[in-house]
């Protein structure tokens, strides 16, 4: 077990299992030639595997958001290993686009980000530090509260 | 005519033209040394140059708007092959983001990003096979119902 | 002072500081082997340092937006020469995404997006021009009215 994984188990976290698409994409892409890896937008899961839905500003708390980005950054975090077999060849987490479903009028979409933000550098240090952008959309897959994808630099 | 080329046209599909962008803007840039081309984000239209527009879960059925996604991607692989000059030079379409027009609650984004992401495998294979993301935003220019963009490797 | 730090000066314009996240994320990654950097979503401020607010469809000009859009162009580039040192290091502009706050029928998001657009083109020339995504988001942080990031190539 590598170093990040032996610091994750430290933490208490488990990665979650990725759901192979029912389509014609993937979890993720690795770019060898430039040590890029693009994920997949992830969508934030219950134990039981079920979405966690939800609308920001319109009944859903920043609270629970803020654990479904988290737990969003965890299921990305396991695909990221299942693509390239180690995270501890994660070099950098370079960006984050986390898009939350928002009412008109909700403002804090950064306080839902950092859910995610907050997970990656606990998990690789300074090299968790990334570019985000944190926005409003008006509907998401399934009714999910939040959906994330990343750009990773790996060695 | 090269190999990809011909499958498009053996399919029975025809690239469509880029329209110049009309401002300070390119369909394209591509960074050689990473081997990686951005696209700009393209919409649909129709044959007769209007865009197809239309927002979903008010009135736009995801049938329709799943054709006007796959029509969207055959416009970015016009700009591809006007960008590298021969669809073979792509070595994998890396990530495509899909923007669905969306009143609040239309949660099916993935079926009308399906339209571009079967284009794409049908034409490239498994090269085809995309990281993607798949969001509703309350408003698209010019109303179109759809904006896709791409990531592409290219050798 | 640079080459283009002195275009910037004859134009009148100035860099604006960037405000350094409260979070754990940065304003931008710079990724050395890829020659890429990738920045962190921007959002205009006034002279004040408050945020310029507003949703276009709902009571805000695409004038005003499109002012608000430059103002962000150049907090951009700010953190552009902070991460890289010397703007002259710029290679090319690749890509940038405008997200625009806009209520449901709002369709000029592109009238917005050229305010960033111009201000690169202006400032680089050539290698400003850009692949851009310019779409309507239900709701940004702090009700900002605009939101833009880049993927920026340097040497």
């Amino acid at each position: 077990m590598g170093r990040v994984e032996e610091r994750l188990e430290r933490l208490g976290y488990a990665l979650s299992g990725q759901a192979a698409p029912v389509a014609n994409y993937v979890p993720a892409v690795l770019v060898e030639d430039a040590g890029l890896l693009f994920t997949s937008g992830h969508v934030p899961r219950n134990p039981d595997g079920s979405f966690i839905t939800g609308r920001l500003g319109d009944g859903m708390s920043v609270e629970e958001a803020y654990g479904a980005a988290k737990a969003t950054a965890l299921s990305l975090l396991g695909t990221v290993k299942a693509e390239i077999g180690d995270l501890d060849r994660v070099k950098r987490i370079v960006k984050v686009l986390c898009l939350v479903n928002s009412a008109p009028g909700f403002a804090e979409q950064p306080s839902v980000a950092n859910g995610a933000s907050d997970l990656l550098v606990e998990v690789f240090g300074e090299a968790g530090r990334h570019a985000r952008s944190a926005v409003g959309v008006s509907a998401l897959p399934g009714d999910v509260c939040v959906e994330v994808e990343m750009v990773v630099e790996v060695s």
